[in-house]
């Protein structure tokens, strides 16, 4: 779970709770208007609807759900799995690495190493690992882009629930002391798309544009190393190009375990 | 028919109505208002009219008909046509195509066929297939512009027809009892932009962007299948190629089917 | 001219002063503030003198010219007459060209021909011709940017108005009758940006650019046909080539034409 | 001196001060506000320093002094001369360039003869005259971003003196006297902010961008030149070449003068 | 330390203090309120949190740090330090530069010079040494964005707090005196909102853009010159090619000194 997705909306909503229970002559019954949140909520999901296919939308959970579950895998691992399976094909071929297909956890990698068991042509493997790869940056853009589009909208429809508020207030203006709260209302659905947009969505969006960039980086060393695996390459020289992907702090560590392991 | 756009649309307009109807005090006359929307949509419409050439404007209905009904094509039976076509020029020769033209829907494909059958040069092939393509992008382009461009004008005219009745009403203060009324009234112009916009052209122009993106995919698929039909490539091959531009959603269902079919 | 550009403008200006005219209580005196229009446009041009060159600005007039009266290429005929040149250059030879020039109305298409009879080569007429187009180009975007520069500072300078206005009437509260008409002159200036930006630079850079686009698919046909013909490239392809660049619309009349031509 | 530059800022800082002089109940006085403009100015000049390093911020009078006195090439006297050298290099070898270093004004033109002179090989020439430019682009840029920089923060500090001035307003308002004057001078900061930046600081930096690149396609010209003299081009071809870049107004006058000159 | 960071961000508080003192009516008092601090820099934490990964947003107090004491390295003791090593590699070979690591502050360098001396193939060399400078730009480019980002949600959260505040005090005017000193709390977090946005962290991301450009230049000058020593290259044209890379001012100074050292 990510953590900072959760401990950022935990602290944003109770920040603006507790704004609330400690401002004098405030109530929390003055911020809840259901109507109000049914226009902003549902104008932003009608729009979306209209502005994706049906399909697209109704992932819109599993996409909300990925900024708290990310898929996080480490680099150090990967490197060291590809790093083994070079140095078994080269002293028993590659056809040697259908053995080992259990240990692997990956999909991407297994989808690799089973062409190169099967004796895919390189470049045909590099293809179709990369046609793989394009189409889940598409997939990971489209998501992005559907929080972006929720977070887009949700302010407008709450302009839109402001200005229909205003014109009910400025239409009825014979009570002088229901102007007062006639405008709070109004400006309720302004605060609920602010707080949709800026709290949930393109924070949201954010996370996800992140995440995505780093999984395409763990998969760019997957295909270089499967890559280098079927030509042949020396593991040790394979092993100094991936590392050099690695961050400094993590190619640290791994340079300590590497000697604790050959101490 | 797209069950979003058609779903969205009046789920987001049904919702307006509805926080209308329960609103106290409200009425949905107080919410029509024909000069301002005169003001609103038909400036937009001029604006857009001097911003486009009249051939293109004239065109707006088909392009908003097109986010209810968009052309949509599955890419899974399109590979297996191309594959069969692969099939069969392997065995028979190329001629052997010309018995299928009957069968192929697409103009797309039958205008490669056609070509491939006439022995136009492959490269040519290719470059007569990629310029109708940039033909179709930029149609595309142009009709999410136009989307675009009217979602843009339709807010500004809304605050134009807002600033118009301020002034108005600021010039006839006499009456204070209007001037609530009269504040209302130029309201609804910037309700209407915003509404134009925000539930009509801006999703409509980010539909479209989308089913653009999705067809390109298809005629690349089919510019790709072309060619290596015409190279005489093993069908196999073209159909592992080809596949792994399916959405691995797709991809599985493909499968499933081939063992189907091979069993 | 284009009927869009002037109908766009005359249906968007009597939209705005009808509207004026049937609101209760308006009058067109109230809408009419010289200097206001002066602090606007006056703003929006000295800005626009500070932002470019002299000679850039003063040539304004003809830019919004363009608006009303774009040249207007159609692609067909120039086809043609490159089809027509490539086979008389076929059957009589490159010089044979040189009878015709006269004939030629483009002087882009007139200066190419007298390359290829002067035997230049077609490296050097190819760099002189795309260097010509870079030119236009870069013409065509300073034009463009020059209107949306005033489409910019317009609004701008409404805003600085509006703020003067109501400075000055904040200084002067002592008659309350006078608040009211003091705010509504004091809103003019960004009635004025809003307008002037809206209805008309903004749309006048929309269209400058879609024209440009435009003839500049004009000139590349020519081009690439001026290279086909002193390359000697048999006229049939040449005019198969060309035909892929032209809207499929224009196509189909093309093609009817030719069967009618060839009946 | 920059015409426009100057006429431009004349005349739209006597378009403002007209304005406040004609309208009725105003008076400069009612303008003019010193903490406010300490606020605008000093608080745009503060961002800026956080946002620049110290040696780029105090450039900034001669970034600003350039909006005014460009620095201005004529390209037709550059290709003479280059033409000119390319004739001498061609009758009397390149070393013959030696003699004419002292005709040579600008001192890119002398840098790039000295090396060829040196016999310094061409393709380090024209690698030390890209690096030289892509400098000078680097240091013109520069110059854009800190104009856009100030015409960004300026407006940003005008809104937080309004701000500042709103809530002292508001904790005051026991003399209802008091509101419309204190409102007044809220509302000066947001207007210094509008006319720093969009009379000033935004046109400067559209001016900087203009020039450079009229300056970047003179050095275009000298670079291709001074390698074509090196590899002994034809300077025949090569002036038809550099005419090429010609603006077609200048290029007309060009051959007249090379008509006259001729006869 | 860079003295423009603490400079501006000292001048620019100093101002917002001295504006408020001299106001007449105000008190710092009116300017303190702690809640709306929360709010705004909780809120935008809380978001910043949601935004990005919980490693990258605790390393933000080392970012901030950057701004005001960025990694400033001078070109020209690099490129005379890359030249000296040429030429002792040119006259004593490769291995003779393992005695002088010790003399080498910057790791960057004494990474290629190891590399250099083990005998690691140039392209190699280059590949690690080019993999090390995208991570540190894209450490960079995430540093920038952080900061960008606290600035983006900081005026969100500003206006967030503002509506809150504005619904309290509508729901509440019974109290007519109330009504100012309400309305005046409520705008303090705008103010705080543009405040931290436009004097803190949108300054410090156009910094921290600055240096990260600036140190990419030192690093490129120490590639290409690592990669001219591997390769055995001329040290005079070595030092003629990096002394292209050095902005005018210093190329000016460094030509002094080379004078000076050879007189």
């Amino acid at each position: 779970m990510d953590k900072a997705t959760v401990g950022g909306l935990v602290a944003g909503i109770a920040l603006l709770l507790l704004s609330i229970m400690i401002a004098p002559g405030s109530s929390f019954a003055a911020f809840i208007d259901y109507p109000s949140l049914a226009v902003v909520v549902g104008g932003a999901i009608a729009a979306t609807f209209i502005a994706f296919p049906i399909g697209t939308v109704l992932q819109v959970h599993k996409v909300i759900l990925k900024s708290f579950f990310p898929k996080q895998q480490s680099l150090t691992p990967v490197i060291h799995q590809l790093v083994e399976f070079a140095e078994l094909a080269r002293r028993e071929g590659i056809l040697a690495l259908e053995g080992r297909t259990d240990d692997i956890e990956d999909p991407f990698i297994l989808l690799g190493i089973q062409m190169a068991v099967d004796g895919t042509d390189t470049e045909l493997m590099e293809g179709i690992l990369r046609a793989e790869m394009d189409a889940i940056v598409n997939r990971h853009k489209t998501g992005k882009t559907l929080m972006d589009t929720v977070g887009r909208y949700a302010p407008a429809f709450g302009m839109i629930g402001t200005l229909m508020g205003l014109i009910i207030m400025l239409g009825n203006m014979d009570d002088p002391e229901a102007i007062g709260p006639g405008m709070a209302v109004a400006l309720i659905t302004t605060l609920y798309g602010a707080i949709v947009s800026n709290l949930f969505f393109l924070p949201f969006a954010d996370k996800l544009a992140f995440y995505s960039k780093r999984e395409m980086e763990v998969r760019e060393v997957i295909v270089r190393g499967l890559v280098a695996i079927q030509d042949g390459d020396n593991p040790r020289v394979l092993e100094q190009k991936l590392m050099t992907m690695l961050p400094p702090s993590e190619r640290a560590k791994a340079d300590q375990n590497a000697e604790a392991a050959a101490a």
